[in-house]
């Protein structure tokens, strides 16, 4: 940590933060420029970072020079994880092709879907029973009847299953049924539903916050893994921008940079980040590319009478066009479709 | 909702369109332009908005034309509601202000800091019991037992008190204390805890989320009215952008855009919108000038040894300067601050 | 300036590093942290900043402690600089009331408007010649024809004139006609044309870019301070956000963030920032609550028949309402209006 | 374009609304839903554009139905345009490899990196001789000087050059020697500057500004297309966002953005997007994945002593082995570097 003091600081002042940061059980390290005056903090930043210091008198700015995660971090944890979802492995260069419609609307349904989705190449079967819709007067999942069908069809395709959960007392319920958590973009700093799922010893998909930073996604996975949890996917799936054309504005830089601090795995939702399906395709080939552990689809076999997010579903012959590119592309970049 | 046809659209798809429209019990209306065809649809636009048009071929884009929420509206309720907390009135012209530190960390402190805020002329009483942090090792709140020491000081200050939930498991424990719950930026979308505000009979401030539109905001708004609670005051406290000098940035226009589109109060906090003493006292006073029915600070007696958010409190004697000015504009703007 | 190294870089590094800031002309000051070595750089950082020492092998970030501006600092010149526009000073609490139409059309609309502001108390009359449009099929403005009538209607109502300068090659044919140049948003960052505006001899309004930090909005009004032209008034008119409701979204904590930062006067635009007539008023009196310099407002007695932005001009009796609004918010605030 | 009318609007106000689209010689359709009216305008929507409508009085909102550019658009031109840059060309399946330092800095020091880049794999020069920088005392760039040592050198390697404008003045001098203009992002909306280069008959990579949505860019390639030089490359170089670990936000569903709507090649610059070599190489890969026609990237071979952002740059040998990956992602999607 580094104090950065106000060319205005008094001797009195400076004394002052060089007795206080003793008081915390650090050591000061006093450094007198021409213009400005700087204290390095000597000491275990993590517990620094609780303190206040930017609010001590004649302090002009604090930085810091450690991540704020640790469990998350690859100085904790050199080697990627790979995080295990029924037979599915996930990381290490083997990809998650997830598919699925938005909300499981029915067993028959479902069923057409993911015989579709299995075929074209996928491994995971998603659809959501619980949903979190802005307008309260949309369908709001079959709850439940939902994570039965769910668990059912994926038996029957022989698919691990993943679907959302939104209130920590679902997470019994949910457990249940699924092979795999999902927390949605609007809970990514949801810290009561963060904990309860790193108390269970289930898997958990964890998508980016719309208004989330790269070290604030990863700050979130921490709560996860603090707990006791250490199978945790994130999920990049786009944040909010100025652009208007698009849903969301998907950030794939995103996926390296993750990588670069991480050992978590991540994977790419192009479903959610653009809203469009003539975009998707691409977006799925770019994230594959760009080093992602795998890709997350919606799809759907009558987008026009979904009941969520239809528009921007795939039609299962577009799913199939598409997987026949992400086997290509992952050759090319020496990764394997279980 | 108007339904905008593409260039190369079909007879048969054009047809199709036409009987899904009546399909959902609506009427149809074909309008032949130069370069598009477009379709008027005339009935219930809320019923409609569920129905995924887009996802009909043929279709370039749908068009809504109401707003999507309904008992939030000005249409629904044409008078400035007033929200009651304990003897305070917020909307309607009379102006509340919300005082106190972040988080509650001994009786001592909150004592000190309300009796404070009081005399400079707060009305109610604000303190964290359940702390959201972006992370685990941070201090997480003090529980019930803040509750306790929040209505304990309120009480002996004659201030009624506000406290954030954060968990729908909490909203008894948390109801037998406050008089008003508290929603949080970060959990703004997390539907399940509106619902269960919505079913507590308690007024609610509720806070936009970091990367909510006001429309957004007012359909969380509309979670918590359509359950029944319609005790609801809406508070701006910044957005995320790529302005990197303050927390967060301050959306004013906010104020009169809510103003003109519904008849729920808000307010303005400055604190969290800008993380910044010294800007906190200016947009204070913008906010009253802007039509903002209350305004929301954060106060702390040692900033520097404060267990959250210190950098960003002001100082119990800049509160009361802040104060004076704001009495000023209030009068000026033909407001009261009880 | 601040170095800090990766936790693995070598002694080798470090020395190489320590070389290189001594042949740069500097002193270095290493500092072993537990986890983190850090080398303070002592000397002039403006000359440091165009150094690439992030590039340098075993470097993992670089960290500025000063402002890269100078002469647009309030360390520099700590007392609040009075532009002078004619007779019109803005600044040092005398406000600035701009007003008129977005472009000038003819010299009967213009005179008719220019009377109306005067009358409601505007101080400064604006009107375009050049019109910066998204659209190359959208009126362009009448150049030099404008300009003629701008100065003759400003001259007719004793009023100094603003205007719009695009181009370097336009700097003498503006400064013939008009009292003070207007850059605009899209050429904030255009620093051919700031340099050249630097040389003149007028003052200058400079608005900020829809993507600019305050930082850059600084800089960029450093370029005209370098050049010699100490006459700048910069304007607040909104960034680019998410929020899809208003045309940009209004910063107003830049007014006391330049103000702490600059001597520089910072007036708002609520017109450009909010696109809606129903929103200017408020945030024109917050903008004098939050200590502007000025406001900036446009107005065109027949909006539907504007060539350029009609849709967001008041008209000229809510312009006067909001002048008398104005005028007592001033007061409470203890500026003035010449 | 759709009028849609205020639920209060009166009998005369839609009167007048009809006199007046009929006055501007369009056909009014009007049609009375349940809750609003809407007036359908039949006619040539760009004419209509320039119009204020939604300044009339009565009127709630004005929805465009056709895109605001014409021969940017792929309805206007169906093919994929190939734009000729000496021997090369970008689009149509043919990539361009864009590579060299940020700043022209000596003939030996663009010589041996040209030397290095060319024996990668690039097939066009970059290099700056005008460079526009946030900072007034930054290095500015060579001029003159540079072009010269640009184009000296692109004979030397055969390679064809390109490189950036930002003033009108400069057209003449900068078409002398360079065989194709860069107009970077700060200038993407300096309209003199892009009519400027649309009147000269030079190929033109125009970057994305940093605010400017994908409309934004394509409205203008239109100026520059309308002046009559269709030979235009669009550039995606990362948006500003609130994420802070990266310069900017590479937006790659740009990519198929533009090309569903435009017929221009677009490529991409993960140089100035990332701001970090540890991030430019996967999102090369990716651009190439995502369609696009080419890769821009900055490459240094002594990055710690370049005048302008030698942080970012790729070595030779981190550029020869990303377009060892690159060739191989092109072959996979079916494309080729020549």
């Amino acid at each position: 940590m580094i104090i950065v003091l106000r060319p205005d600081s008094t001797e009195e002042q400076i004394q002052h933060i060089e007795d206080r940061i003793r008081e915390l059980g650090f050591k000061p390290h006093l450094s007198r420029g021409e213009i400005r005056t700087i204290i390095g903090v000597i000491g275990d930043e993590n517990k620094l970072q609780a303190e206040p210091l930017s609010a001590i008198p004649g302090v002009e700015q604090v930085l810091a020079i450690l991540k704020p995660f640790k469990l998350a971090s690859r100085e904790f944890h050199a080697h990627d994880t790979v995080v295990k979802v029924g037979n599915l492995r996930i990381g290490g260069g083997s990809l998650a092709m997830i598919a699925g419609p938005c909300a499981i609307e029915s067993a028959e349904i479902l069923d057409t879907i993911a015989g579709q989705v299995k075929k074209a190449g996928a491994n995971l079967l998603r659809g959501g029973a619980f949903k979190p819709r802005t307008s309260p007067y949309s369908f709001q999942g079959l709850g439940e009847e939902g994570l039965k069908i769910l668990r059912a069809v994926g038996d029957k395709h022989g698919m691990p299953v993943v679907t959302e959960i939104m209130d920590p007392r679902q997470v019994d319920l949910v457990a249940r049924y699924a092979d795999m958590f999902q927390i949605g973009a609007r809970n990514m700093q949801n810290f009561d539903l963060l904990k309860e799922v790193g108390q269970a010893r289930k898997p958990v998909l964890m998508k980016r916050g719309m208004s989330a930073t790269v070290k604030d996604m990863l700050m979130s996975a921490e709560y996860i893994l603090s707990e006791g949890n250490d199978q945790v996917v994130l999920c990049e799936r786009g944040i909010r921008s100025f652009e208007d054309s698009t849903r969301n504005m998907l950030d794939l830089s995103a996926v390296p940079n993750v990588k670069g601090q991480s050992h978590l795995p991540i994977i790419v939702d192009p479903s959610h980040a653009t809203g469009r399906p003539d975009l998707i395709p691409a977006m799925a080939r770019a994230a594959v590319a760009a080093g992602a552990d795998g890709v997350h689809v919606e799809v759907h076999s009558c987008p026009e009478k979904a009941l969520s997010d239809g528009p921007q579903a795939l039609l299962p012959h577009q799913y199939h066009a598409l997987m026949v590119d992400l086997k290509r592309l992952a050759d090319a970049v020496g990764k394997t479709i279980a």
